[in-house]
């Protein structure tokens, strides 16, 4: 109940021992199937680190953070390790299905491990930011066909306190039996004015916009719109 | 560390503070930008829950369970809410980004809820069972354009307890700098082992397939192959 994103960092480093049970604890989550269609490139490389915050748009926590994660859905080790088996019978790892089954099971694991480095004292940032370039992103870390990277998440130990987003009411995104679609919308005008409440204490009165004016904005862009030829382009979603 | 999938429930409820306890923890799990791009159903009704165990393929334990939540990824109260402040704008909920944004926002939240879930003393078992027929699973819970159900979840108190499955070694799934092929592959022959001793312990010597070999019968499946279609009919990933 206590997260909040950690955007400044301790010039302190993560250990080896701690990064293997972050990812330790990932790899626990519930997997489709025991698929575990995942990768995490653990990136420490300073240089690599500074490419990669550049590629996201110039988040320079990616370059402060210790640990910068990089999570992958992964379904190119599942092919490799089953063409043997198959004899070139045809397999459909290019589905939409399977292409949901990984981008599940990679969320689901990073989820873990975040709850795993917030139990340790770390912090954490998930970053879409990578989707910005992600082309160039997957040619920097050599991702082969059929991994792409999904977020970056920047793990160290947090400089200073983050605030407590305030989130949609629950009677929002809980529905009993069956979806209802006047609640979920009518109760967003109860959080545009938490929202807008808790913008102007945050920015000291700067700015008070509402959370569904910033969502509009937000769907009136046109972002990201390579990810669909580059998820093709990867050999996903290809039927 | 300690998570199983647990497939057998006490006959005792849980109740409306517990469930509010785990949805909310859910909704404090990181969201792209704020989107929360989520609903979650919480099915309690018998009859429906009986309806819903037959889509999925006869899974009894949802039948059993006191709660199943069906998460799902919800860009419809985005939309309907932004529609005011857009006035005929172009806006681009129906991009393949989109479509990302929101199965990860749904599987952080669903995957909070699953820790918290366990630390209030119940299990769980994720039920990518809903969809098989996902078409009628949709029809059945009332649920609008732009939203999917990705899958369900048990919950309850368990009856007896689940073994802990073997996860693939940490070097398989965690690259240093850079993606490392070789390693991936190479690292599954020794999953295969002792994925192979698990199944045998665990059957009392009737099974013990290797687990490259199970995945190479399931990605010979050409499963769900409806979910382009019925995403693209809901409204997602268009462009």
């Amino acid at each position: 109940m206590n997260h909040a994103s950690v955007r400044k960092y301790q010039d302190k480093a993560v250990s080896d021992e701690q990064l293997a049970a972050i990812i330790g604890a990932g790899q626990m989550a519930s997997t489709s199937s025991s698929v575990q269609a995942y990768s995490v490139i653990a990136v420490t490389d300073s240089a690599l680190k500074a490419e990669l915050a550049g590629l996201a748009g110039n988040q320079a926590y990616i370059e402060q953070c210790p640990v910068f994660l990089v999570w992958c859905a992964d379904l190119y080790r599942l092919r490799e390790v089953t063409k043997p088996h198959l004899q070139g019978e045809t397999s459909y790892e290019d589905s939409t299905e399977n292409l949901i089954v990984a981008t599940v099971d990679v969320a689901l694991a990073a989820q873990n491990a975040a709850v795993a480095a917030e139990s340790l004292g770390l912090g954490i940032v998930y970053i879409g930011g990578i989707r910005n370039r992600i082309a160039e992103v997957s040619e920097l870390l050599g991702l082969p066909e059929l991994v792409y990277p999904i977020f970056g998440m920047c793990v160290g130990y947090p400089d200073g306190a983050s605030s407590l987003r305030p989130r949609l009411p629950l009677e929002a995104v809980l529905h009993r039996n069956r979806y209802n679609a006047e609640t979920t919308v009518e109760q967003v005008k109860t959080y545009d004015k938490v929202s807008s409440d808790y913008m102007r204490e945050r920015t000291q009165g700067a700015k008070d916009t509402p959370w569904s004016v910033i969502m509009a904005e937000r769907l009136a862009q046109p972002a990201r719109m390579h990810m669909k030829e580059f998820l093709l382009g990867k050999g996903f979603f290809k039927r």
